[in-house]
């Protein structure tokens, strides 16, 4: 029997609206380019919002139509999240460090007819410009007075506003209309782009901000680290003024003593980006012997923390929060927030747990299966391909029909590519990406296990486990490693890994290297270093380092 | 353009799902009819519910089913909410206090199949199964132990449970499918039945917990005092759950000494009921000195707090959230949260701003109109017929055309029957009843303004303001007083109205009365009132009164 209540589209103008209505002094605070600081409240962001809009129609902007950004984390970037899709348009975020070939292909295959960029990223568009579509129009992120010369004709973004309305009623639209549109870097094939609609990014900041009460909520400052190009800065656009949380946009700088710096002045309550950039941080905080004032939170994603950042942060009194997720979920699927029967846990079991990837938020399942696609038991011990099924997760990607074919199975749960365990508790453990897993003599073996093992020794500054085909087993582990200020010995290694690993899990090599390949988002580029390594065979004092160490264990 | 994400129907069954797993240790304690103390887990409630819902197929009940509850708030009647609309059944929640006339009616019209009742109320099935429909089936929440003898066919709860598995694979259900039953109580004509849905529901629990982060999180024990019958216990079985907090049933003992007692034995820090219960347990405070340990929150709604009442709580550290809302409604549709911008308010701004009724929630949409229906500002001064639209908003009352038309607008707004205005900073402040108005020479005068400034006299343990027929005015206001230890002169009353009302607006008379007569959901009757005092004219001594107060103004 159907029910009798009324049924409004969740759309996402209502939450700025809400915001701008209940929370009105809450603020975004942006770090510009220029070195100054620029601050508006949710009410002026509204009002700004509506101005935007109407602006964007006069442009001649359709629904459906996409519109891309081509922007670093500030204001003006959250106020075209909301006009774009308040109109009923799509917001396309572009990583703007993604390689030329890349850009042009995600704009042109997103069929964006309007593109947005900051001034200082200007140059990428006139560059590329002769390799982009025709009909593509040109924005700029800025005011008349500091609009540049260019190549291009560019819409200069504050003139756009200063003729409209500050008042907008926002059009019904049905709540699967699509408002957001996100392409993953690609690290094997050409980028896939995720099409978010109004009703998996307001259920989704729904979702999130009931399992982080402690953060998202009114008097809270948050500073996001992690970009609005990329997957939606974790939500926060949306679930801080859904909660009345202030947003803090760092700027370009993000060494540790610059995000020292702002979090002070700021007082930024909780900063949300990947590791790197908390060491960063952390070294600051020891060598300034103490936090910046009223700093208690850490939200950490992107890859895993490693177990002495957490303890780090822990020790200090900051909350860490490991949160886990991918650009197809919105992005969040876990976060590490602690329950009732978690308060007798220890210091070092806490710390353990903290550096899990979390529990999954309400409204987000998730499974582990077998190669046959059985599903396999919570026990913390069963490693298996990691699948998730939520509102908040793609139902195939963007004109991509034979994307889709690979990641889903028959009831329509997405593979997320990663292998992983769930504890008894839920707590959820990613062993590895799928396809960086080593497959050696039909047994898997972890790149990540041996990584979190290798960064132990002190000398290791970074390192990445690869496979390197192998004529006997199929495939073996390569490590590639980062030193620090002197060279660890190879010895040492083999020796410190053989405490964790049976002797055939052990690389077959280690090679020594300056540093490791990115990927646009940041992460290592283990598919580059596949590439460098691909002929790599273990050299003489590899086999003698590994004797070495496997006699040193009696073997 | 339809976006491309995941649909899957929000779910009433995911949120006990959900606390099971990521808040296996947060409890449900009831205190029983017995005088013991019982306590399960949301693990071990989501267990029992299981074998509830297979029990109920197994006795036949069928998707769209209604199965009654007649019921005070225990363990029981919470399982009896999941697993009923779990399988797709709806949970009709009946007031034990209704007369026997409407109850016989609410039965019926509703359709119910199947009624549970507390071992206490077992006696009024008995009373009334000659009047009840034949089909109907009868069920006792109890053990084979404490089962009674009955002139009824009981089904004894712990039976059906005993041999069913504590799995459930919920059934997929779609979003808007019934899933629970409330009537309202029928001030005027029959009660009249709303029928909410997964998705209100599921969206319910989000929008309130949201905007109280404080409250409805991990850690937390709620004592909820409104019931499970009345309006979903304003949503508190589902929204605690879903945050990890833990709720404390305080069984029937409502009375100061007894709640402070079980507050403080459970480390209660919020508690939720009306205005009457808090007074009481207010008195047992000031006796004792000091407040139950571990008391931070009081959620106050039903009807309007006196501000002495906000100022006490206050000022003892205790916040006072003011709730506002309906059962057509989920029911909340304000919360007295306060935002940044509130930092500075001063103690009795402060106070006076968390006697009003609160602000919208997110997802709830208020207006206020004139008789013209053309909407009002929200200023603070002008008072208008309130409407509200959400997805937690009524569509229809359940079979029940008639009442239909009158009660929503051309675009889909609820009128709530509310005479309200609406301050600039968002705060809701209910002037009236529509139908508690009084319509004097064209003009509206509010009962409740006049009623707020009669309890301010120290002798005036109670009043209400109702319309008595007149001649000339059309209406006129009657005061009904109870009086305190000592009987009021009417000249000090009306001497204290004159204070802040003009002439016209002005009682014509004042009657003493032992007590007020209630609704059964504990508000006073005015509809009573009405009856008892529609043919009373003002005495000599009410017009000497009232003469004497205008002297002593000058008048």
């Amino acid at each position: 029997m159907k029910g009798l209540m009324t049924e409004r589209p969740l759309r996402i103008a209502d939450v700025l609206e809400f915001a701008a209505e209940v929370h009105p002094a809450a603020e975004i605070v942006s770090v510009r380019d220029e070195g100054d600081v620029h601050r508006e409240t949710y009410r002026e962001a509204a009002n700004r919002v509506a101005q935007l809009a109407h602006g964007l129609r006069r442009l001649g902007i359709k629904p459906g139509d996409r519109v891309a950004t081509l922007a670093w984390n500030g204001y003006r970037h959250f106020e075209l999240y909301y006009a774009i899709s308040g109109i009923g348009a799509v917001c396309h975020t572009i990583n703007p460090r993604v390689p030329d070939d890349q850009l042009t292909y995600i704009v042109e295959h997103a069929g964006d007819s309007l593109i947005f960029a900051d001034l200082s990223l200007v140059p990428i568009l006139e560059r590329l410009a002769p390799t982009l579509p025709a009909g593509l129009r040109y924005g700029v992120l800025t005011d008349a007075a500091h609009a540049p010369q260019s190549s291009l004709e560019l819409i200069v973004y504050e003139e756009l506003l200063a003729a409209e309305e500050p008042l907008m009623d926002w059009p019904e639209l049905p709540e699967d209309t699509a408002s957001g549109l996100c392409y993953t870097s690609g690290t094997t094939g050409e980028p896939k782009g995720t099409l978010y609609t109004h009703r998996s990014t307001v259920l989704h900041a729904l979702f999130v901000s009931v399992s982080l009460p402690k953060i998202l909520r009114t008097g809270r400052r948050i500073l996001p680290v992690v970009p609005l190009f990329h997957v939606n800065a974790w939500g926060l656009p949306y679930s801080a003024p859904l909660t009345g949380a202030s947003l803090v946009m760092p700027g370009a700088k993000l060494d540790g003593p610059s995000l020292f710096e702002v979090m002070e002045r700021e007082s930024v309550f909780s900063a949300w980006g990947v590791p790197t950039v908390w060491l960063g941080l952390l070294a600051e905080i020891e060598a300034k012997g103490r936090l910046p004032k009223g700093l208690g939170s850490i939200v950490v994603g992107g890859s895993a923390a490693p177990l002495a950042m957490v303890e780090a942060f822990e020790k200090k009194g900051v909350d860490v929060c490991h949160a886990w997720g991918m650009t197809e979920m919105s992005p969040i699927g876990t976060v590490g927030e602690f329950s009732d029967h978690h308060a007798g846990l220890s210091g070092a079991d806490r710390n353990l747990q903290k550096a899990k990837q979390g529990r999954r938020v309400f409204g987000v399942e998730l499974k582990i299966v077998d190669d046959d696609g059985q599903k396999l038991p919570h026990d913390g011990k069963a490693v298996g391909a990691l699948y998730a099924r939520a509102n908040t997760v793609t139902s195939g990607y963007f004109r991509n029909e034979a994307a889709n074919e690979a990641v889903f199975d028959g009831d329509g749960w997405f593979q997320t590519g990663d292998i992983a365990s769930i504890d008894p508790d839920g707590f959820l453990t990613i062993a590895d990406r799928l396809k960086d897993l080593i497959k050696s003599g039909g047994e898997w073996i972890s790149s990540i296990d041996l990584e979190n093992v290798a960064m132990g020794h002190p000398e290791v500054a970074n390192c990445a486990v690869i496979a390197v085909a192998d004529a006997k087993w199929g495939e073996r582990p390569l490590l590639v490693v980062v030193p620090g200020e002197t060279q660890p010995s190879k010895t040492e290694i083999f020796a410190l890994l053989a405490e964790h690993f049976a002797k055939w899990q052990l690389p077959d090599g280690i090679v020594f290297a300056e540093n490791l390949p990115l990927t646009a988002t940041g992460k290592v580029s283990k598919r580059t270093l596949r590439k460098i390594y691909a002929q790599h065979v273990p050299t003489d004092d590899d086999k003698a380092a590994l004797v070495g160490a496997m006699e040193a264990r009696g073997e």
